[in-house]
């Protein structure tokens, strides 16, 4: 998606079809657990009986872009074969085993006798994706979205478009058969309607971009409705005074190296100047070794990182082997610099001093926040989540890896015999608050 | 506050002091439950010392009110009296003691062994405040925000300028004496500056507009920064087929006449066509006794109701004593109109049908849905939350009236002994995901 003209408003026939998601959605809404189960395991099946229709249409899309010269990292995402096929297929099934999110209680409290006030979990309502090129994403956020009881308008990039509607079509159909409307998704095929979806507010409760920084800033800058994710994710590691420092090492390849393209994974190193000039001559050609290059300020080239970074280094998302130094002065000075630089996402200390860690995790105000680990453990299937919507960095929840429960929200229910305010004013009956078990 | 120019860049000041704010609020949220219980005991007395120069204060911003001609309804809203000073500070004292919102453990997990994930409640960081008129909302926001260890930036009224400045005096006279930095809590007082601060993005993580609609609505379309809070309230009664008569009636007449400025009062009653030849010939002598002037459909007109409701009366929020009547054909009917003009904030049914309530209650997307009760109900102290920040009528959390945990997030902590993501991609390592106790 070229993403620089102006948001234009919805056509009547958009609004018409968001509407009708929003009413399915509604339905879906007040569907169980077993019925929405049901209908994932046929989502499943269908795409299953499509496969071949699914790869066939895949390869036409990357005979396109082939023509039209796109490049081979964006192909390699494009491409979707049997294999690729059959694990989105798969992770559609566990999606369905993983524990409903829904019409969980969460406060249970009699306000008075005969005066009950619960808290219940439900669905959002509906979801807008945006999303570029991996049209595997299309099967993942279609399941995650019925799994939580919501509808959803997605929007893929135009290269996989051909894939899109294959895939579109064995959902529908799979959905058809089952208690939940096909008509809870829907894919939105030209570049005018996902800007438009933008501004779909009051049909769209949360838009889920799936794509380059560019992308996500730009839907976070042209829309009301509440975003999921995360833009930059320049995570740190800071390696302290009371380091071990084989550990640090151990940990900083990891955070840089183990998947570099990642929001993750580390961009900046920052080292204690006390052990810079042990922990630097250590490190400099362990990272050269795995093919990372390294730019410094004067400190770390000093103790022999070769180039120079700049001021737009520390503030930059390589995604990327390539990591910038600083030889900090003490942790103070690492925190300074992560604030200043950092994305919120998740930072680390290595320290064998619990209490300069411990000061650490209390004072670095990040999504994650690790003391002796990689960066990289920042992810929903690590922390056991079963299934990831994405990374938020914002301040408010959903924060950091988002499984289920970042599509759900809650609604307050008070079942009551008559109550009036009025009397509660009057002192002719007063509040019990009395909590009931959930 | 004149809501109607552009939005201007913060001045260079205005940057400095709200980066000044930033870093005492990141000490702020790093101090314990004691040192904030501390710091608004500390400001209660304080403002109990200065209660004779704000009451003065207050006299002076009064009788400049009255030369310009203020409405009586906002004269009473900026009067500060003793008697209103020391609820407020009582106010201050009841909030010293609710429990501490931060550092609950919501999620303690070992991901494999030696790497324990914790989930934990954390500020939010600064808290930018807008409010009309009443200067006693100044210390109640100031207590929320160090209770829940969050900075706030303040703007009132500048009806209510000398007050809030005496205000803001005697918190900060309070806080330099405790644990709490007095650069927690900054006033602003040019409208130029409240205007800015909806650009503070990065530095302030939440704005709470209380004020009008007008004010909410200007703030959320002029700012990338969370707002808490609602613009409309339009609440609905449905008297369903199946209700008692006499309690439709008792229900009806508190929702609506309470406190009918409130935002959890009833805007729109909906009657079952089935009983409203019963009900519309009670309901209406009972609403004229009352002062209730009511608007009704056709078919309310032909069964007593004397004026006609227009289009626009189902989308207005009268914060009177005001009250639109529409026979509906049956409960889907009733369900459309919610959907349609309703502000997600609180609706309720009066039916003696536990399927038809149960119904009702799964299927009204709002934030407070009720079944035979008042919505006045709607409120953070009388669902015993102990104190309200306001009532937000978006999808996501924080949903209905907020209490204090409104104002906090979360953050995740790892903590590992050189654990590296590698370990786990090559099978030398697996995730165990064990649940230990909270």
């Amino acid at each position: 998606m070229s993403i620089s003209a102006g948001v234009p408003e919805p056509s009547p026939e958009l609004l018409k079809r968001a509407m009708q998601l929003r009413a399915a959605a509604m339905q879906l809404g007040q569907t169980d657990n077993e019925q929405r189960r049901s209908a994932l395991m046929a989502m499943a099946m269908s795409l299953q009986a499509s496969a071949e229709k699914i790869v066939q249409a895949n390869g036409q899309d990357l005979e396109n872009a082939r023509t039209e010269g796109l490049a081979s990292a964006l192909m390699a995402r494009l491409k979707l074969d049997q294999a690729k096929l059959a694990s989105a297929i798969e992770g559609v099934k566990q999606l369905a085993e993983l524990p409903d999110p829904l019409g969980l209680r969460q406060l249970h409290r009699a306000l008075d006798q005969g005066l009950v006030l619960e808290r219940l979990t439900v669905p959002l309502g509906v979801l807008g994706v945006i999303f570029e090129a991996r049209p595997d994403a299309v099967i993942q956020i279609a399941a995650l979205a019925i799994r939580s009881g919501n509808g959803a308008l997605l929007k893929g990039g135009s290269e996989a478009s051909l894939t899109n509607v294959a895939i579109m079509e064995a959902l529908k159909e799979g959905l058809a058969k089952t208690d939940v409307s096909s008509d809870c998704l829907e894919l939105l095929t030209t570049r005018q309607e996902s800007l438009a979806l933008l501004r779909l507010d009051g049909l769209v409760d949360l838009i889920i971009p799936r794509g380059s920084n560019e992308l996500v800033r730009f839907i976070q800058d042209n829309t009301r409705i509440p975003v999921l994710g995360h833009a930059d994710g320049i995570c740190h590691l800071y390696v302290d005074a009371a380091a071990d420092l084989p550990q640090a090492l151990r940990i900083a390849i990891d955070s840089k190296t183990h998947y570099p393209a990642a929001c993750n994974s580390i961009e900046t190193l920052l080292v204690h100047e006390s052990i810079a000039a042990d922990f630097l001559p250590l490190a400099i050609p362990a990272f050269h070794q795995v093919g990372v290059r390294l730019l410094g300020d004067a400190a770390s080239q000093a103790l022999g990182v070769e180039e120079a970074a700049s001021e737009d280094d520390w503030a930059t998302e390589y995604l990327d082997l390539i990591l910038s130094v600083k030889v900090v002065a003490d942790m103070d000075a690492a925190l300074d610099h992560i604030r200043r630089y950092g994305s919120r996402h998740t930072d680390a200390i290595v320290s064998n001093d619990q209490q300069v860690a411990e000061r650490f995790l209390r004072a670095v105000d990040s999504a994650g926040v690790y003391h002796n680990c990689s960066t990289r453990f920042a992810d929903g299937f690590r922390y056991g989540f079963g299934a990831e919507v994405g990374i938020s960095t914002q301040t408010m929840p959903p924060r950091g890896p988002v499984g289920l429960e970042g599509l759900v929200t809650y609604r307050y229910r008070l079942r009551g015999d008559g109550h009036i305010a009025a009397d509660y004013g009057d002192g002719s009956r007063t509040f019990t608050h009395q909590d009931l078990p959930l």
